[in-house]
């Protein structure tokens, strides 16, 4: 059964439509973003990732420093190596472990859901000794007419989750860091459960344990506890990390949700979740076979290669309009049935 | 000057003093106790690590799980690769990481605070999926009456920090994981600072970040927040980790808090941290030398050589009765003058 339709406009976003943030940086990938709708308009909150334009021979990349000119200073390293022998994203230079491109949140708007228009300038940008080194993978949660921003944070201190709040999507309050590091992927619920928010998240580690997803709950959204995982890598496709998606979809037979998967190639694909409508620790069902994989060429080629990623969506109905990263280079969206995603997992495992 | 006054009587513990949980097992180790007030009585909470009498030619370690007799099963491997060369504490087998002892936690009680009677059976042991592994280093912070342990909690999912509450050291409430992995070393301050309660802790990562000192704060003990680090290791005698001890002790200058750290060679020792007493996230002073290093015999050899740590104290006036664990084997006691300690942070750096 074809589950997932990809908007025949893929990809909707590449980096060349978006402005750099400044005139001696390049637009290296347009990742992730989070989705939302906003006085009947969707938007979507971009993570866009700059660098300097790179030299032959050279690895430079921007960091955060409020001491620096212009509040930014560029790391540059003709010895650098690759953390990972084989992740773009990476590199050490005396040291110290950075990334290769500096990320901020751009806003763009749309009223087909397929054709935006992205702002000129950054919306949000990396703020203090915890964001030195950006801003990633915003997820958007509409709670009481308050939209919370749920991002990763990253500095030489690690990579956390970090909460911004906005009404307005112009004045926004940063709330700090709700999950230390490591952590990242975190999805707040869109309602309270049983008197409680609850969020998934991700935590990892390279000894006991790993890159497993996790679930807490908080009287405030601020404050975080009741920390347990509720799935775990399986052999396959997801069988080096997984991670939450987008907020959980209500729907009649509980919370679905679209989370991504690793597989020992570094293939990134996507699957689904079916949580307890009134005890969300309780996995009812879960994937067995990822419901997308990378196909397209604009999925298997780019900064990253076979990378689908989602951490926004918008649901009409039974429609789900999912956006998503590809290759950690280009925007794309496609749609979805609920009920057909609620149909692949009848009579599936909701094992471990 | 000498600031560090060691009990004659060291080691006051060791595995011989304690019975084992099960005729089947032998204590290996007594590390990092907990301390407390109670009753007029000084009260350790010790931690007991485990494991089955070893064969040649094998590793075997135990791991709780409900769904075996006696709630224990035996990991035992033939062929297991220690996962880190020099790490007596870990091994791999099958590819899941281990611990190579299961540790639970013990009450021992003394009127004069060096002769202590252990009591014959476990008060806690690890429950439930995130305790496999079992529970260690637990620190004591008496908060309006109510003890609070925090501890390590460790399984195949990680080791993160967990919360037990008792007000009699008789009946235990289990408040769940409040740091999730990886996550340890985790001191409460004992009152509420501009309303808020207040933690240090250590999450840690191998790539961007590290084993630095956090703090976060909450409403209610169960739920954290407003993470952000306030110490990371210095080249030298805190070059690799670095980690809270007990909980803060209240003086005139700040909150004086007595920490760890490890060298490039895995020593550990004990520095000082000064916290501004209205905002402490403000680092006021910090050690450049350590007030304390392995030196005795029990500290420089045993399970792992060279370590003093410690997790509990007990304050009178100007006196900071410490107890330690050495060599990660035996548990010994310091007695340390607070205004030593401050006038040892005069004219000190505040520096990172």
């Amino acid at each position: 059964m074809r589950m997932i339709f990809r908007f025949p406009e893929n990809p909707i976003l590449r980096p060349a439509d978006v402005k750099p943030s400044r005139p001696d940086m390049e637009v290296a990938c347009l990742l992730n973003p989070g989705a939302f709708v906003h006085n009947g308009r969707i938007g979507l909150l971009l993570r866009v990732a700059e660098r300097p334009v790179q030299e032959d021979g050279f690895i430079s990349t921007p960091v955060l420093d409020p001491e620096a000119p212009d509040g930014m200073r560029i790391v540059k390293s003709s010895t650098a190596e690759r953390g990972q022998a084989s992740d773009a994203r990476l590199f050490v230079h005396e040291g110290q472990c950075y990334l290769t491109t500096l990320s901020h949140l751009r806003l763009a708007w749309s009223d087909d859901g397929v054709r935006f228009e992205v702002e000129p300038e950054p919306v949000l940008i990396g703020n203090g000794k915890l964001e030195s080194f950006g801003i990633e993978d915003a997820r958007v949660c509409c709670i009481d007419g308050v939209y919370n921003i749920t991002y990763t944070a990253v500095s030489d201190a690690g990579y956390g989750v970090g909460l911004i709040r906005t009404k307005d999507w112009k004045t926004f309050d940063r709330e700090g860091m709700i999950f230390p590091p490591p952590n990242k992927d975190c999805a707040l619920f869109p309602e309270k459960i049983n008197g409680h928010y609850y969020a998934l998240h991700r935590p990892t580690h390279n000894d006991i344990g790993g890159p497993w997803i996790w679930i807490s709950r908080s009287p405030d959204l601020l404050h975080w506890g009741a920390h347990q995982w509720i799935a775990r890598p399986r052999p396959g496709w997801e069988a080096m990390k997984i991670g939450a998606g987008a907020e959980p979809i209500r729907t009649p037979r509980g919370w679905l949700e679209i989370y991504h998967a690793v597989d020992a190639k570094g293939e990134y694909s996507l699957g689904l979740l079916l949580l307890d409508l009134n005890d969300p620790t309780k996995v009812l069902a879960r994937s067995t076979s990822p419901i997308m994989r990378p196909a397209e060429d604009y999925e298997t080629a780019g900064f990253m290669q076979n990378v689908v990623f989602t951490n926004g969506h918008v649901v009409d109905g039974d429609t789900v309009t999912m956006y998503y990263g590809a290759a950690d280079s280009v925007i794309c969206g496609a749609r979805l049935s609920i009920a057909q995603m609620l149909e692949s997992l009848n009579a599936l495992d909701s094992g471990e």
